[in-house]
């Protein structure tokens, strides 16, 4: 259980297989988030079905609303929410710095208020831990620090210290609920390393964290987060030689189709973004050789032809853009379903493609070709 | 083609079979209404998936978005919203009268105002048909004037006398159609019978419309628009013995559970409404042995079990209330479309067991058996 053999490398880009107690997940791999306990828009059936073999939800959102114990009580994430594969839960470090109304931020934890109906909460590295354990997922994130992408090397510092010093905490509470419960959810914990993008920190974070024990994985936090990509990819490139090939690496709120390409290039394994989904439901859809698209835009007003021809998922397959127009324009529910699916195996998809091309030794050319298609912007004929 | 064989008959209820261009229809059926040319949140693969074999398109709603010429140039509604068995739409009638602005009611036809934007348009007879030829379904319906339920009877005679008088129009204009476009779609005209609550109206309305030529069918409308429960009863009783037994009734509008037994019980063959759908979207679904509950009360936050012990739907072999609470608390699309999934397989399969009953002929007994359950209001044990 949590093995991660390495199958072929390519440059730094490299496919595995992440053995975890719902099956088997091959790398590089992304994962479809499901804030609330469910990809929005989407069924479980249709999850899987477009190729997705693990999702991620929200700890933060489910201890709001319906509340850990809730869905404990429910036999755990798996049973709740009807998908059998494996789940990664986050810890709410994001949402936490983001999204509620931060009261005070100490070594204790985080005291903030609910997004939701103002309630104050207490997070702890400590409380973290026993919400995950609840949630009951394969994989668990620990709780961090996550400043804004443009923090200065003062505040970098000071979360990525605190950071290091809260997963020894959660490595101590999570072991501890493991051993008080052995007939519980079989869980591994995932360390996130910090550090901004300041080069020095980020390898800091990144050997301290190694050295604190023996993990199944290692998460890159704080990137994505407002920041110009290449200095996203520069951090990248930062990391690999620090990151035991042994390890499968998950770069945590990313991406687009092309981060997931330029991560991918500089050793990433695990992915997840709500731009799949959230795009979907604004309209905006990516497609091969015409880049991101609005297909609120007059010009598929009477087009017959699908999204992006190119593509082999069920919305291209069945519907056309004049259609997928209509439902958009009168504000149908379907259409913000249809597009979801839609970018949803895209990014699935780009992911298996990419781990074609790795095996075959060809990932660097592969890559180059796709990005430089994607990034043509040829409107289709007709 | 559109011949309508009745198997059985038991009382004034029967089975038949719709035989219509885009496949056969087993009557008493329940349509689900795509008002946009889509089932709210379901794609059409699960419309079908939960039985429903004939779906309604509204005229008024396709004609304002996307323009029935633009669904014409795609290929027809069939094409347009991939649904490839039997399609009936409406005249617009009811949408004019009670959603648009209108300015005036002449013989000519209606001038009125869209609700989306307030641009300006004329239904007449003969427009109507030419929207309705374009949009292409199996079974159209005639342009007929719409008044409330709490209509007096002299506007509910105007009413009648119009539609009659609009019913000749059209079928002038639907026969010109047809002879000018051989290879087109197709089509029937359904008449509509108005008549308010006034009995002698509704026999007059039922008489003139037989008298003006042959049918492949004929519909009811005006009933449920206000009216009380008893006088729609009373006026399908009044119209059962004046409509021959070898056309296929659709009683427009109609219904909640209750009121497709009483209506089947009263000779009627078809139904459409938007409660299934409507309902689902604000969480309240039908059951068995509760009725109509909802599924947002506090008693389902932990409830393991089904929403309806008794129903064989996806949404009840899969998931538990308590899971079905918590989307909609949290406000996930997929709530909505769990419930409308349900409340649409429930009026379906309802009218599948009304079949069955029927064939055995004991179908008075069933209903109140049936009915006398839905409405003992038993709440469910834990």
């Amino acid at each position: 259980m949590f093995e991660f053999p390495v199958h072929a490398t390519d440059g730094a880009a490299r496919t595995g297989t992440l053995r975890l107690p719902h099956g088997e997940v091959e790398t590089p791999v992304f994962m479809p988030v499901g804030t609330q306990a469910t990809v929005k828009m989407l069924a479980p059936e249709e999850v899987e079905g477009l190729g997705a073999r693990i999702i991620l939800n929200n700890t933060y959102h489910l201890y709001l609303r319906p509340g850990h114990e809730v869905v404990r009580d429910l036999g755990g994430l798996h049973a709740f929410q009807n998908w059998s594969r494996p789940i990664l839960t986050d810890s709410g470090g994001f949402q936490v710095f983001s999204l509620a109304d931060i009261r005070t931020i100490s070594e204790e934890g985080v005291l903030f208020r609910s997004h939701i109906d103002g309630s104050r909460h207490l997070f702890t590295p400590e409380r973290v831990m026993e919400i995950e354990r609840a949630l009951g997922a394969d994989i668990i994130m620990a709780f961090d620090h996550c400043p804004p992408g443009q923090a200065d090397a003062a505040l970098a510092e000071e979360a990525t210290r605190r950071t290091l010093q809260w997963l020894e905490r959660c490595r101590t509470r999570f072991l501890q609920l493991r051993e008080e419960d052995p007939e519980g959810p079989r869980q591994t914990l995932f360390p996130i390393v910090q550090g901004g993008v300041v080069p020095e920190l980020r390898r800091m974070a990144a050997r301290a964290t190694l050295e604190m024990g023996e993990w199944d994985g290692v998460a890159i936090g704080g990137l994505s987060v407002g920041e110009p990509k290449p200095l996203m990819y520069g951090m990248l490139e930062v990391l690999e030689p620090e990151l035991p090939p042994a390890l499968p690496r998950y770069l945590m709120g990313v991406g687009y189709p092309d981060d997931l390409l330029e991560g991918i290039g500089r050793g990433v394994d695990m992915f997840d973004c709500v731009a799949p989904t959230r795009n979907g439901r604004n309209g905006a859809v990516w497609t091969h050789e015409e880049g991101q698209i609005n297909i609120k835009a007059a010009r598929n007003r009477l087009d017959p032809g699908p999204l992006d021809p190119y593509c082999g998922c069920y919305t291209c397959r069945t519907y056309s853009r004049a259609y997928l127009r209509h439902l958009f324009v009168a504000g149908e529910w379907l259409g913000m379903r249809l597009l979801t699916l839609h970018n949803l195996h895209f990014l699935v998809e780009l992911a298996r493609q990419a781990r074609v091309a790795i095996g075959e030794g060809r990932y660097a050319s592969w890559s180059a070709e796709w990005l430089a298609r994607f990034r043509s912007r040829r409107a289709r004929a007709g």
